[in-house]
């Protein structure tokens, strides 16, 4: 298959270059965190169904997490490039039956998806207050992206909320400064943290990025808190636990 | 110093040898638990004013902990068996002018301590709910050390809060499955959770133990979640980040 790159755009690889995704600098890249987060959440009922990504970006969850479902995913993105980018990179990985990308506002997608009909929700939400005082990304991509500006952490639990059978599994990666904020606006949306992972940036470091899957309308019973992944060697490559993870070894 | 020991105790040193503690299979001996919270609590004020342990069992965290406070340190314990055990290991070691034992159930402590005087609570709390269901040790000084017969978590986080001065600061160790309970028991009481640690018995395990700072009447501001501590070797012995902690290298 032929897609076409704008000049700004290049082609990215994973999971020992079965998955090609279009990136580019001045719009979009997807993260480790986008990686970590495919990597941590493993859908209900053998992946039927329908997995929604909230906030989709350039789609990176949707191609990272295709081989673990059976069902659909549709990835939900507000700015028209990246949702432009995602749909051309499903295209290049030939998965347009198993991704859908709907470029929409998350408050508008139940014209197109039933309330209730989801069974896996996956966000990796902007992690930034949209503050006065915030340091916003003077490139609106990366800002919304990155701050709450189109949504925020109540917005997104609110539509996992509304999307997800009772049951179903909500699945967001976000910044462990924010944890108490988090775990809140989960329990507001009758979405029960159950599995928390934290990931550290080095050995001896605080922890920088954390996983959290809930269950809509599940019981308030003992947190498990997962393994942790420490990210980085010191001298700032990758340690090879994230290796096997970006080569699919993991 | 001669102190008697009964039939059934032992010594045991910490710290290099600093430090001798009167251990009892038959009744109490110190967990790693003990030791982690004795070394994760950093007493504000560099320990000046008074720290209070709730449940002290036979002393071990006041007595791990001496070194870090100029003040005082009181241990609270509702078993008179332990806390003779814990009265004699204090002058053992010569530190009688630093802690003092008070053999009493910690809602009758406010005889003793004024309400609201208090720079620093620590506690090893029971860590199993005393349920109908649940297997409580035979031994009766171990169920109480471990179930929540005597104490609770919400009577101690309440306890705590009421002994502290406004600012000040309350250190606990407990199990991570029952997280979410901790925080909302520590935030009803104005505790509010600033650092957490995780501990994990092993690579690749879940966390075993958990170990939280609170402030009393804090703002909730950013959560720090510090570096994972890994307690052991897969052949079972402790890696060295938690001998250096029992030598106090670390």
């Amino acid at each position: 298959m032929t897609i076409e790159l704008r000049a700004d755009e290049r082609l990215d690889m994973l999971y020992r270059d079965e998955i090609q995704i279009i990136q580019s600098h001045s719009v979009f890249s997807f993260s480790l965190d986008a990686v970590l987060l495919a990597h941590f959440a493993n859908p209900r009922n053998g992946g039927r169904g329908t997995t929604v990504d909230l906030g989709t970006g350039n789609g990176a969850i949707p191609l990272f997490m295709a081989h673990k479902v059976t069902g659909q995913i549709i990835g939900v993105e507000i700015q028209p490039r990246l949702a432009d980018m995602a749909q051309r990179s499903v295209q290049l990985n030939e998965l347009s039956d198993k991704i859908k990308i709907i470029n929409k506002d998350m408050r508008d997608v139940f014209v197109d998806i039933k309330p209730g009909s989801v069974e896996n929700v996956v966000s990796n939400p902007p992690y930034f207050e949209a503050t006065e005082k915030s340091h916003k990304n003077p490139n609106q991509h990366y800002a919304i992206a990155r701050h709450e500006i189109k949504a925020d952490l109540n917005l997104v639990t609110h539509t996992a909320k509304k999307l997800l059978k009772s049951g179903g599994h909500f699945f967001m990666v976000h910044r462990p400064d924010r944890l108490f904020e988090i775990l809140d606006a989960l329990r507001d949306n009758n979405l029960i943290p159950k599995r928390i992972q934290f990931v550290y940036p080095k050995v001896g470091k605080e922890a920088n990025i954390v996983l959290i899957e809930s269950i809509k309308n599940g019981k308030l019973t003992g947190a498990q808190i997962l393994p942790p992944i420490i990210t980085h060697q010191d001298n700032d490559e990758y340690r090879d636990e994230v290796l096997a993870i970006y080569e699919g070894r993991a």
